[in-house]
């Protein structure tokens, strides 16, 4: 389902809201410079506008709001979040990592500019996204600047996603069991979504017990995303996925359908999704949206 | 010239000192894991620990100590500058960037281990950096690690060291002039260089002026550490080195000794390091570690 098609209700305004303010914040942030790192910036551009469904941002502004945090702020955190997720894409489509040439439905960085160029301009928008959490524009309280940053570090190194995916590599010649597939993704793709909901309660200095109800969402949302994700690699369409599928398959590496088959993984998914808007409990209204993007989470098709 | 060679003196001590404090913190801080993310730790330590003549942490723990910051704060931070370091010399070496095979006279991390776990290695030293900066082992105070990570991202993404690797990249087809490679230089080295500095000086919380004239010693020696540098790819010995050398020449790219001759090059670099020296004139005996550090970076033969 495209953020279009669901125009009116609150999870479709919120998606189009934050997939226009995403891309405004870069375009306003990334200014191409009149010298030879022109082409670097263009590749950055490349790789932070226009394309993704912004769940990070989303998730990150979602939980911000239910606290009142300035729009703003949270938005220029959001940017922060989606700079190490676009980095992470343009690194993971190197030929040397998963080797696509396609992304959100355009040539992935190295192939519509080069390798070298692809490297560098990962690299510049990892160090983007600390430079943006440590600008006060992202917040006027350092202790809060510092925590964010140090949310986002931990969750994007080798404790979180690298880690991740390092142990993605591993699974493509050694055969995972169950557990071990789920830490993998844990740390994937789960240590950053749930940095965004983390993140969003920093900024919005959410109680201690507030903030482990929203991490248990985080990790429930987390795990029904890698699971719907490993669904559409299965049955997925590639036209409208905007990239290759079924190379987890191909690549022989065990994934929740490979082990659970396709009607588990899809109840399990369900079962999350409703565990995680349980977690929400103590929330009113005003967490409706953490709710609709918990459903929306494995119900989307692309 | 060694450090060991240098013992018993200011710069060889704290070369000596040095090299022992990082080697320990990065041992400390990088167990290995006992999952599947074992090889990107063994991967990051390869490039992390016992090589690198680690002059940008004893820049910034020279200059801290002029400022009577506790040491092992100092170390801590030194420890992030050293992970970026690391981690754009692991890229660097890749084979759609420079392509080596040898760094400290070790194998680079992708022949050691393979690209994808060079570039994830790489990835995982960058988003290290954030990490211990943000860590209140670093400072007590929230606002000077938000200073610290503002102060590296912004020398390390496209308006700093990336930059200025974009720019190497772009010189191997275009032929910059002298200002051009002053330019490249300045956000390629310089700007990591300087950082060392200024985040010595933010642990101090130096004042306003004393940090201007800390830049501008950090921005001469980085120049004459560029002109040296090129130096020793033009006359140096590749056993000593550890790395192959006269790239730069075969490569076809402008530099300080292409533009201007070895001689003139040399006599520029002399005349930065006492322009750099000139800038501590403020400082008394505690300043002697600084000074002595900007006569060796155009002496080192390696």
């Amino acid at each position: 389902m495209s953020g279009a098609a669901l125009s009116g209700d609150v999870l479709g305004d919120g998606l189009i809201r934050i997939q226009r303010e995403i891309d405004t914040a870069f375009d306003a942030m990334l200014p191409i410079p009149d010298d030879a790192r022109a082409r670097l910036v263009e590749a950055m551009r490349h790789a932070a506008i226009g394309g993704g469904k912004r769940v990070r941002p989303l998730l990150l502004t979602a939980t911000a709001e239910i606290y009142g945090v300035d729009r703003d702020c949270a938005v220029w955190a959001a940017c922060a979040i989606e700079a190490i997720h676009a980095y992470s894409l343009i690194h993971d489509d190197l030929p040397c990592m998963d080797d696509d040439d396609l992304r959100h439905g355009k040539p992935t960085v190295h192939k519509a500019f080069d390798e070298a160029t692809a490297v560098l301009a990962g690299d510049s928008l990892h160090a983007l996204a600390f430079e943006i959490l440590s600008d006060a524009r992202t917040s006027g309280d350092p202790f809060t600047r510092a925590e964010l940053v140090h949310c986002l570090a931990t969750a994007s190194g080798y404790s979180g996603m690298a880690g991740g995916q390092m142990m993605d590599i591993v699974a493509e010649t050694e055969r995972f069991d169950l557990h071990t597939v789920t830490r993998l993704q844990q740390l994937k793709t789960g240590a950053l979504l749930g940095a965004a909901v983390e993140m969003g309660a920093i900024l919005g200095h959410a109680a201690l017990e507030a903030r482990a109800h929203l991490r248990a969402y985080a990790r429930d949302i987390g795990l029904a995303f890698q699971i719907a994700d490993d669904l559409l690699d299965h049955e997925g369409d590639e036209q409208l996925a905007g990239k290759a599928l079924r190379k987890d398959q191909a690549a022989g590496k065990q994934t929740f359908v490979s082990l659970l088959g396709a009607d588990r993984a899809r109840e399990q998914a369900r079962a999350l999704v409703d565990q995680a808007i349980g977690h929400l409990g103590q929330h009113g209204a005003e967490a409706d949206l953490l709710r609709a993007l918990a459903g929306y989470i494995i119900e989307r098709d692309h």
